[in-house]
């Protein structure tokens, strides 16, 4: 067993989210694992050495001469949280938009009319990657301060395969550059082009014969994604999509029934996706497609909130039928400019009827697997990345409680400590 | 004019909220009133000399020799908030009774059963002066951060007459210490105490004979407050209650139309209460008396929220109506444990259907009408204190649209600085 660098003792509340190993077991299970006055001992490469009761972890482990010990009495301890959904990269900002969406514009209109996404694509296929690289860069800092440790990134404001090329490149910077660990979707169908809006055909065919085969051979990204919706991309370009996609090693994810039900959940079971996320429309023989194929569920309550839909994904049904559920922040600048875990958990309790602890596996180790990393980030266990969060408050429940508000003191990613009393350490 | 001790310059947008003077005039408009490149002067004794233009303020006002001046290029500049509904003097919380509420559990149920705000009854009783004040002045520290700078504080959580008053000793001790402006409100009749459970009226007795007359006594109070509502305190306990509490001096206040039509927003008009608040349950003629009667509407939709109300306030047909329209956390242990007013504007915004700057205006000066104080804050006006709230994002829009995000980077309250940087400066 290494020397410990670093040791988080005397935690209220070590919330470890241990479970069964394994791809997608950890998914399945609801037990948040809580141990109290806890300890995790970090090694100096940064992994989790051992996580237990203080005296046993101070009984056990070495520690290195210069090791750093944090206090963490009164505090409740929890692995990073996992944002596996998010559209990070982008120009400019919707707040006027968001207004109107207020008023009563509906958002497939606003898409409809040239605005919304397609707004957003223009200004940013005409940033420079740099600028671009500034601007997610900005929005994986709040990120961190609100505790998320390892990020979901897509594709998809490019107007362009070389636009999207260009996507991924900001994606491989980020996650050269960022405390957080990065991970790459290539989400090309987003929005039909403007020049492509009476055939969209032929939009396909660019995505499958140009942008998918030169973005696989870019090595960024890992998933394949598509926004299956009424009047945006049909159930067969869904389906060319992702296995045009599946062909190239680039692994499906599908954007699934969010305001009409088209049929995305079932061909997420078809094309073996690992997730199908929103899923605010899915019926119940969907929901069995879904359990058969083992895909996890990502629900993006931040977007349903702020677009007041009335219908909300049956999220206490897929529990009850033992589909893995995680959630995601959707951080966009149209639907959903939320960058905050936490006020997603609290939504998730508020309006899909989650449990704290359900809230918190789907949050963090059900999330990991949502993005292929659940053997590396997740849950506190020997060997994986050490990402920590440290709250100012006893236990994970005030997350929802406390609806909103600022809890997160302390983040540790990969051992380091990148944020100190709410405020990043540079 | 009195010569400048701090100036705050060159914000990207100053929102004044600045309209016609005179009680409950400012409540009615809906003009947030923005200056672009504006600036706010204030003097020793830490009120406003004036705000406008930056180049105008520059050349009007004179600056002391050790002038602070701050910068907030980029930076939106609003008046401090303010909170017009709180009940942030309570000891314990309520995190795990939540959780039940989050099952299904209805809140009167659980009050029928001795929990919910018994429970915070009894621990709010046996707790002494000192440990009060130092949890409400946290829960202080915490809205401070979010931007308020004045508070109502009701009493409500003492079992007796006695409590009751060490409750609003407790008020005083906060008014006297803390940085913000605080207003206090009697709420004796918050619940019935277990032990009158069988005979309420005899309750409501001691309130009328005892509570009320020492309480206004005091001169603590300003306002007197019930929580009329089915199965707590009826119609004529309410009415006898105010009736009671206005003869000693207290303005009328009321919990009205909550969970049920109870009939307490027509009372409000008839006893010329000065705010009717919650409102979920009001029908068009309850409107037409609150109209008639100029009481300003505090909308709570933290509770409706957190309760997961499936009936909201009809907040657009009461500014369509010209009822002055304001808006409170709510904050307490039980249905509402949200003490930030930029998480209450975002659900005004998202649930009930306000734009963001009928938001603004409900949040700041409406909600200083709402409690007196409409002469001396809730909008940069000169002689006004110094209330300013800095914003790290160029827009007041930003708040509903970065829902649930902390955007707030420093406080100013009477002309001092004391959050800096998101934090309280000691
Ligand atoms: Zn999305
Ligand atoms: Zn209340």
């Amino acid at each position: 067993m290494p020397a410990a660098s670093l040791l988080v003792v005397h935690a209220a509340e070590l919330v470890t989210l241990a479970g069964p190993s394994g791809p997608r077991a950890g998914a399945l299970q609801g037990n948040v694992q809580v141990i109290d006055d806890g300890a995790v001992a970090v090694d100096a490469a940064g992994s989790i050495i051992m996580a237990g009761p203080t005296t046993t972890v101070l009984r056990q482990v070495d520690r290195a001469p210069d090791a750093l010990v944090l206090d963490a009495r009164g505090r409740a301890v929890l692995p990073g949280f996992v944002d596996p959904h998010t559209h990070a990269i982008f120009a400019g900002d919707r707040v006027r938009e968001f207004e109107a969406l207020l008023s009563g514009v509906d958002y497939l209109d606003l898409l409809t009319r040239g605005c919304g996404i397609l707004h957003t694509m223009r200004l940013t296929s005409a940033a420079d990657e740099e600028e671009l690289v500034d601007r997610a860069g900005a929005a994986l800092d709040r990120m961190l301060v609100a505790g998320t440790t390892t990020v979901e990134i897509k594709t998809g404001y490019g107007n362009t395969t070389a636009d999207e090329l260009k996507l991924l490149r900001v994606i491989a910077r980020l996650a050269a550059t960022r405390p957080q660990a990065v991970v790459g979707t290539l989400l090309a169908a987003h929005a039909v082009p403007l020049e492509y809006r009476d055939d969209p055909d032929r939009y396909v065919d660019i995505v499958c014969r140009s942008t998918i085969p030169e973005a696989a051979a870019m090595g960024i990204a890992r998933f394949c994604d598509v926004f299956c919706e009424a009047g945006v991309f049909s159930l067969d370009h869904a389906r060319r999509i992702l296995l045009t996609g599946r062909q190239y090693g680039l692994i499906p994810k599908i954007h699934a029934e969010q305001r009409h039900r088209t049929g995305g959940a079932r061909l997420a079971a078809e094309v073996g996706a690992l997730t199908a996320d929103h899923l605010e429309h899915v019926e119940e023989e969907d929901l069995a497609a879904l359990r058969a194929s083992g895909t996890i569920a990502v629900l993006l309550p931040g977007a349903a909130f702020m677009l007041r839909e009335k219908r909300l994904p049956p999220a206490r049904r897929m529990i009850e039928l033992g589909i893995p559920v995680a959630l995601g922040t959707d951080f966009n600048p149209g639907s959903s400019p939320i960058w905050s875990v936490p006020v997603i958990i609290g939504l998730a309790c508020v309006q899909l009827g989650l449990t704290p602890a359900e809230a918190l596996v789907a949050a963090t180790i059900n999330a990991a697997y949502a993005i292929g990393a659940g053997a590396q980030v997740g849950s506190m266990e020997p060997g994986k990345r050490a990402d920590l969060v440290i709250l100012d408050v006893p236990s994970y429940r005030y997350i929802p409680y406390y609806f909103g508000a600022t809890l997160v003191d302390t983040v540790i990613a990969g051992g380091k400590i990148v944020v100190r009393e709410g405020r990043i350490v540079r």
